[in-house]
């Protein structure tokens, strides 16, 4: 019988494995990073003298959440432009912002500013995609987050990779610099899209990807601007060109995936390609309605993310689970569709799927990585309980969060943070957003 | 110069007066329940010894929110019942649980319960329609919250009103009871719909209501089946109807209004009637979306409601804030639709307006009642700060609302509630689910 690290006893356990049903004032026991055993309260609990217990009396314990498409340093340009039409947000705000403003200084407070707003509201995964990445994965691996970190790729000069010439060797390089540097950190590319990565760059970017045996993410159709430009250049919808590319396969993370049409859906599914569900992005940007639930019925994986700060404004994938749970129906007029079982999966073992981590996260399972969360019931708006999974989706925000535990180290213990010093954090961020602003 | 009982300073105010931008280190002052000074920094400040100072610093302090419309003590219900469809929804799980279990008992925890968390989430005034509202109503003086308290009145037998003869008697009797008996309470009635109210109970529910100078709520077209059955009994559409039948004026709030063609949104502006948008009740029942943008070019007034927990599963207007932007932007396909400026409007002055409260709340204004927030900016989600707006709408949850001030009374300081005791409610509350869970 292995000794534990840390015991989390009296809560009630949602392991998120299908079937499953809650398992109340249940123990979990944690060793080197691991759940080495998950008991019920009939079960034989041997006497572990010295361990550190975390009382999850008054608790729900779920697997941390997993936000599966972010550019978490942009926290630094949070509410700096809103409720704007697209083009000048983006060409007269944002990437003029980013071309002065990101460094690895900001990218580096930025990103740990997001670490902590993830923390805060139970995110215990990431999967980033920017530029700048060393300072994005110095600051994940300093916050103790789970993360795959992507660098961005796109054949115009961006923040960092002056020269569009460079950019799949700067994310080569990028990628020998980080693999398997970590437990925690995977890196990887991000090819920015198919009208700003040229197919050679995109067939390029998949084969180093798969090199590393490492997913490669995408922004696929966001808007339809973007699905008709591809038509146009290639004469083909975005995942035909993508299909006829060689690039439909398991190490792809298609992110947005808002317009396809049944062909499309079909072929992503038969590739058994991630789709990333961004649904507060796609309401705030308007760029339209991802079809979620015919997605799910081709049984596609789907994650959730919450998008960068721009465009949403915050990283809490509570609010994303209600969102996404609502958009869903009013989009089909179904109310039985994406419910709170669906959308938790997906924030869950759905996203870990998606990432490529579901042997190693996204269900509370026995050798599994110890990533888990503890959401306090004792709130007005947690009362009554009479489904756990409906007050986690319906009712919880991110701040219920009172514990988050990755890879066996507890980050948040009663909503302060272990590891981070947050008032640090905020002033730099405070600091730098000073000089954005002017 | 008067004396006052309260000095807030140090925050950066929002008064919500049109065209004013955000004061930045104000001075509060607050005398028997009012505003009576309001001062920028460089304003001359008479030395007030020994009043009670809140610290505002490092908060922004604005209006509380106001709840348009809610069936509080709904909070009963929280979960009970998700994703299924409308009609089983309804019939086989709220309406049974609501006649079996509602009583003046439950409806006072239910209702203590929904103050407890409006309170905590920063709304200050709430219109709440539902049944045995005395025992509303006394919740609410309790809770020391703002309220219109109405009265269900239902051609139906419902719960307290087994004889749906008697329901306008009761509701006349209800307002009677409460009418001018506290500066905090305004009582009224509630026709829950134009296919469940019949010609003459709307008629004289508004008749009534009159009589008292006091608005009448309906929900009016939530859903397409709803508008559809009124065409087919009367003719015509349901606002027209409401036109013929003399109930389009001032003191009529219609809650929901989706389904409205043009002609309609012009009479109820032409009429001046309230609308209050429920997004998130809208989207969860997949109802159908409301035309809020088009509603405010015509200059109607258009608050912002939760509805109830069955339908949200919260009561939190932060949330619904952000989800009224966000609909409004993925409804339109555009990204400028209800910005945050006009989201924040229906949530403070907006709602006032429609509830007939707008000289007495809904901005802060010498003169104007002392029902006010402040919003904690000390937190990883809240950073940077470019727009206070935005920041409000696009970032900040309920839990983010530090104090909460109505009528000049402190109801929670630092997030602590001054007057109720949150778990006995909350204990009250399970007890009473444990017998509607059975």
């Amino acid at each position: 019988m292995v000794k534990p690290d840390l015991i989390i006893q009296g809560g009630t356990l949602l392991t998120m494995v299908e079937g499953e049903p809650p398992v109340r004032d249940a123990t979990l026991l944690i060793q080197t990073g691991r759940i080495a055993g998950l008991m019920a309260p009939g079960d034989a609990r041997p006497d572990f003298k010295g361990v550190q217990v975390l009382d999850a009396t008054g608790t729900l314990v779920m697997p941390g959440l997993v936000n599966a498409h972010g550019h978490t340093a942009m926290t630094l340009f949070r509410g700096l432009a809103d409720d704007l039409p697209l083009k000048q947000w983006l060409f007269e705000k944002i990437f003029p912002a980013e071309a002065k403003h990101l460094s690895e200084e900001t990218v580096y407070w930025g990103a740990l500013l997001g670490c902590l707003e993830m923390i805060a509201s139970g995110t215990t995964t990431v999967s980033d995609g920017y530029f700048f990445q060393d300072a994005t994965a110095r600051a994940f691996q300093k916050a103790g987050i789970r993360a795959l970190v992507a660098q961005g790729v796109i054949d115009f000069p961006a923040p960092g990779v002056p020269d569009p010439a460079q950019n799949l060797a700067v994310g080569k390089a990028f990628i020998e610099r980080w693999d398997h540097v970590s437990d925690l950190i995977r890196p990887g590319l991000f090819c920015h899209s198919l009208t700003t990565c040229s197919d050679r760059t995109l067939q390029e970017a998949m084969a180093i990807s798969r090199n590393f045996s490492l997913p490669l993410q995408v922004h696929l159709s966001e808007t339809r601007e973007e699905a008709e430009e591809v038509v146009r250049r290639s004469g083909e919808r975005p995942v035909l060109h993508l299909a006829r590319l060689g690039l439909l396969n398991q190490s792809l993370i298609a992110v947005h995936a808002v317009h396809l049409d049944d062909e499309e859906i079909r072929l992503l599914a038969r590739h058994k390609v991630g789709i990333v569900h961004c649904p507060q992005s796609n309401m705030k940007l308007a760029s339209g309605t991802a079809r979620v639930a015919e997605m799910l019925k081709k049984e596609l994986s789907v994650g959730l993310g919450t998008d960068g700060c721009a465009s949403n404004n915050d990283l809490d994938l509570f609010k994303e689970m209600d969102t996404a749970a609502k958009l869903g129906k009013i989009a089909t007029l179904d109310p039985v569709s994406t419910g709170a079982a669906t959308v938790l999966k997906m924030a869950t073992i759905g996203g870990a799927k998606v990432l490529g981590l579901d042997k190693e996260i996204g269900t509370l399972e026995v050798g599994k990585k110890a990533d888990l969360i503890t959401i306090d019931l004792n709130k007005p708006h947690l009362a009554p309980l009479y489904n756990p999974l409906s007050t986690i989706v319906y009712s919880a925000s991110g701040s219920d969060v009172r514990d988050v535990i990755v890879n066996g180290k507890v980050l948040m213990k009663d909503r302060t943070f272990t590891g981070l010093d947050a008032k640090e954090v905020m002033a730099k961020v405070r600091e730098i957003s000073d000089r954005i602003r002017t």
